[in-house]
């Protein structure tokens, strides 16, 4: 079983919501959870759901909290001790194997830059969201980390989204479509054109390149990936 | 009542759904109108209808049809006599008051463009929707007629959202937000903060600027325009 670290100060109402789902996560066996926040509050939660001495969830004591209106990059830099860069360090020592936060999303990505770095070749992060289609799910990448984007991150993210669709959806060769304003190739932007040519010209790919598809394709079922840069992904 | 141009030709199915189309506004006293295409053809439908001698329904010959595969300017300016081309021509010379048709978008925009020309302070046209609201309707404007804008051409298309929702929709002071990926001002692209400021330095509008919305706002109710560019508008 996997062991996720949960930012139990990160969301609006936190820690109830947080210490509530990691309770039920623990309880149903889904994974093992340590908790990152301020240990009485959590504890104190906890009591309230008889969960105090559970097997597999633990406490683990964070003394700062990054708040929705801190800048993203100057908390995740200054707070060292607040509950989501802690809960990174904890992923980085391999103590976790992941981390969730509901909390500032421009954060989390800078305390994933700073605290885990990058995978050789991937210049940018990028959010991933699934969509129900017609007939199963799509991943659409970027939903909205990287508002400029050029060419060479969008096909970095195409690769990303294609190991998501593989490892989390388990489709063995996903269909990566490029998001744009019509499917003939001379469609789309600068950006989107320059995509493309990476994309097509890309060999040894563990996923197809279907080209061009439009918003609708998102939902129609016939991709599993969907790139667009985090604008067009937000909006 | 007004009268409309109809482009008799222009559709997937041409021309049985533009007649039918047609006869029924007419015959429910909705506009009069011109059908613009091949005459013996349009005459043959009109048959079926039993609406040969129609008050109110008029046909004018046009001998050439622009197609889906046309390059848009090339169409626009080389089919002179094409149905689409002719039903512009009767609008520059206040025969009709509108031009309705099915037909290729961006030869629609080019005949537009050429035989209307533009307003001034106009720079390009823009493809306007209306979408449903939670308790009215919004009108999106740039739905994919310009892919690459200008701070300027979404300032414009605030003005002319604002013009269409009053006169259309009967709101006297339209609020037009633009899109964006978020509502703070310091979201957005270059784009989005250049037209922000424009739009936020003008005076004497006939629409209340409201700033930044985001794509669920859309269908909120919160704003009667939403102003993008082209490509994200079609996405």
């Amino acid at each position: 079983m996997r062991t996720v670290a949960v930012d139990a100060m990160g969301g609006d109402h936190a820690p109830a919501p947080e210490v509530e789902g990691a309770v039920a996560a623990v309880r149903e066996r889904i994974a093992r959870v340590v908790l990152v926040g301020d240990e009485a509050r959590v504890k104190q939660e906890l009591a309230r759901h008889d969960a105090a001495g559970l097997d597999g969830l633990t406490v683990r004591h964070a003394s700062e909290v990054i708040r929705m209106e801190d800048h993203p990059a100057v908390a995740a830099k200054g707070k060292k001790d607040s509950s989501m860069r802690v809960a990174f360090d904890l992923a980085k020592e391999r103590a976790v194997d992941a981390v969730v936060s509901a909390g500032n999303s421009g954060a989390m990505l800078a305390c994933g830059l700073f605290v885990m770095r990058r995978l050789p070749g991937v210049e940018r992060p990028g959010i991933v969201t699934t969509f129900p289609t017609v007939n199963g799910v799509c991943a659409l990448i970027d939903m909205g980390a990287n508002v400029e984007c050029r060419p060479e991150t969008l096909a970095q993210f195409a690769v990303l989204g294609a190991v998501y669709a593989r490892l989390l959806h388990g489709k063995p060769r996903p269909k990566v479509g490029l998001l744009s304003n019509g499917e003939e190739q001379i469609k789309g932007t600068e950006l989107t054109r320059g995509a493309y040519k990476l994309l097509s010209a890309a060999v040894e790919k563990d996923f197809e390149f279907v080209g061009y598809v439009e918003g609708r394709d998102i939902f129609s079922g016939d991709v599993d990936v969907v790139v667009t840069d985090g604008f067009t992904g937000n909006v």
